[in-house]
């Protein structure tokens, strides 16, 4: 049998996810997708708006075959630890290739990329060191970069494009390592990452998705032409189960409190708090009456919104840096979900993992393992408080979905 | 002018209170009298019901001249370093008389324990420790290790009375500092101090005044005749402006939290948590479902209920071995009141006190009143969301209340 893997986080799956989805098998020929997808929080340092276990349930349903967490560890990091993590696991599972979507659609673009950066790493990290000096974020200044590298050059890969960047961070890691699996990319259909409005009848983005469904006028009957029924579904029954969806300003007392209650020399020791950023953070939260207007108070050009909210994630969850620095390799494989194709698979493949797939929590124990069950305990504090032990269960007692 | 020292936390101040300030000036003929009283956080481990602010007002209304703050580093500490902070802050003060309550009523029987004590500290303390092994928790052990020494003599101190203990430790400070304060007890007038009933018809424990206030039914009028009639009106502007009466069960989902987050090694670094009782309350948090029930999973001979909810309290302020350790004694007089003949006695004896008079916050920092902020700040999240910012502000912005 052979697989072809997909990294996601489908915070909710729609309708561009379920082309993906069903281009990456129609492109590789592969038996089953196995997709590697986020836990509770996310790449954006956001509480996804379901559980793991809801969102498993709609990869299932809409033609994933094994559905494996990526741990707390590589999901709420920055583009390159996230990829890394992605693609160990995926190649620990032996997959045959990996199919992500870009903005440029071309896989060659990608390798050339890679080529350009591996023969200027000193020229591409003098250039990077200096556009951080002026200022710039570590994304905004890589782009820049590499814009310095390919300026005499035509057709490259447009790296200040958010799924471009991803997919290139996918690709370093498959050619760093040196990895069998092959690489696939598809052009994204339509809507853009960031887009926060429907610009396609059909395909939105994830994000203009999340605003319609927190918007208590417009509600969920607004995004059903942009997300399959069975998302629909799932949504309308996790919000029934569990009275809210889930967003950043759940956690915002939580985070107040912690931030009331830590001295700075502590908070220096949270992950990714850094060049003194834990006074900016302690300064601002006497003055926030929300969590946006926290982190705008807390904003500047050096640090992308993206990466203040992974901080205040590893506040909520008391990530350290010491913790992060024992976690450089994923050591499980966590089975959310499988179908019957799926579970072929496994029996098939099993043997030759490089990792052990945990199906059962009380079966594996370990640090790593640990900060993931602590971020869904934590997660499940988002919900109203009667919810919120029914919902930590989750974690303990769900068995992987059989679908 | 001479002055009178009460040791306070008026959560409520009541009627008993009310007889206590006015015996305190009839037996000591002093000009003013000055109370010494708990911040946010009181000695059992408890939030009060409303803020020291309004419980200033209630003690500046019913006879105290000046009020002042008893630092949390010894507010929320067992009787003797509550009593050792709050004795050493009256003598700064230059305090002619300290005037306690007490079941026993008997100033002598007092002096006489102190002397017994001292005489026999080796026995003493054997019996302690044997008491201690038995699996006594500290309270229960001292009484009986003191009922060992006072086995053959009659008309002793009963210090297994909880107001003949906290009386007792006044007594050792005073004593053992060689204080040229004079001291005067009254015997309580009715209500014991743990009452959960009303036993007499105007005298009444804080403790079964509290039960009656949180109780939605029968609510503020069942307590009127226990209470003064500007205690009653402060407390119900307390509830107007800020939406609720602080307990404990407000700190549930904070507390929950932080215990969530944290692991058993940083835990173990919390005030007061000691033997191993980390992995008892990390075993206990994800059973309960509030705060009442976390309590009675964690509970054991060993510890009583007010030490766990001091505990609990340390935690939630983040409140740590290395800090209290700093702290072992007062480093300022915190106003946060005063009547006229008040400001009269401050303006002639404040040349002669021993430690700086702090009526704006800005004006002083050191780290054990910075712990005073910190506990002030989370006592305000005890409200609901949209009230927490107006009520963390009065611990920056309120000058001391004058009358």
């Amino acid at each position: 049998m052979k697989a072809v893997g997909v990294i996601v986080e489908y915070n909710p799956l729609h309708n561009g996810h379920l082309y993906h989805i069903q281009k990456a098998k129609e492109l590789t020929n592969a038996d089953i997708v196995i997709a590697v997808m986020s836990g509770p929080f996310l790449q954006r340092g956001e509480p996804a708006v379901v559980s793991k276990w809801h969102r498993a349930d709609m990869a299932l349903q809409h033609g994933i075959d094994l559905v494996i967490e990526l741990p707390y560890a590589f999901a709420t990091q920055h583009a390159e630890i996230f990829a890394y993590g992605a693609v160990r696991l995926l190649d620990s599972l032996r997959c045959d290739y990996i199919c992500f979507g870009s903005e440029s659609g071309d896989i060659q673009s990608f390798y050339n990329a890679y080529s350009l950066l591996e023969e200027n790493k000193t020229n591409y990290e003098q250039w990077l060191k200096a556009f951080m000096t002026e200022g710039n974020s570590y994304p905004k200044a890589a782009s820049l970069a590499f814009l310095q590298l390919t300026e005499k050059k035509t057709a490259m890969l447009d790296l200040s494009k958010p799924n471009n960047m991803l997919g290139f961070q996918y690709v370093k890691a498959v050619c760093s390592l040196k990895l069998a699996i092959q690489l696939v990319t598809i052009a994204r259909k339509d809507a853009n990452y960031h887009d926060t409005y429907f610009s396609s009848e059909t395909i939105a983005s994830a994000t203009s998705i999340r605003k319609q469904l927190f918007d208590a006028k417009s509600g969920i009957e607004t995004i059903t032409s942009y997300i399959p029924t069975h998302t629909n579904a799932i949504l309308q029954a996790f919000q029934m189960e569990y009275g809210v969806y889930m967003q950043w300003e759940n956690y915002w007392p939580y985070l107040k409190f912690r931030l009331l209650q830590i001295k700075a020399n502590e908070l220096s020791g949270i992950y990714e708090v850094e060049e003194g950023l834990e006074h900016r953070l302690l300064a601002s939260i006497q003055k926030a009456d929300s969590f946006h207007h926290f982190l705008t108070l807390v904003k500047t050009k050096r640090y992308t919104w993206t990466r203040l909210q992974r901080i205040c994630t590893h506040v909520l969850t008391n990530t350290k840096k010491t913790d992060i620095k024992e976690m450089s390799e994923p050591t499980y494989i966590r089975l959310l979900g499988s179908t019957a194709s799926g579970r072929l698979y496994l029996k098939e493949k099993k043997k030759n993992f490089l990792l052990p797939v945990v199906s059962k929590l009380s079966s594996f124990q370990n640090q790593q393992i640990a900060l993931d069950s602590k971020a869904a305990a934590i997660y499940s504090l988002g919900a109203p408080l009667s919810f919120q032990q029914k919902l930590t269960k989750l974690e303990y007692s769900q068995p992987p979905i059989m679908k």
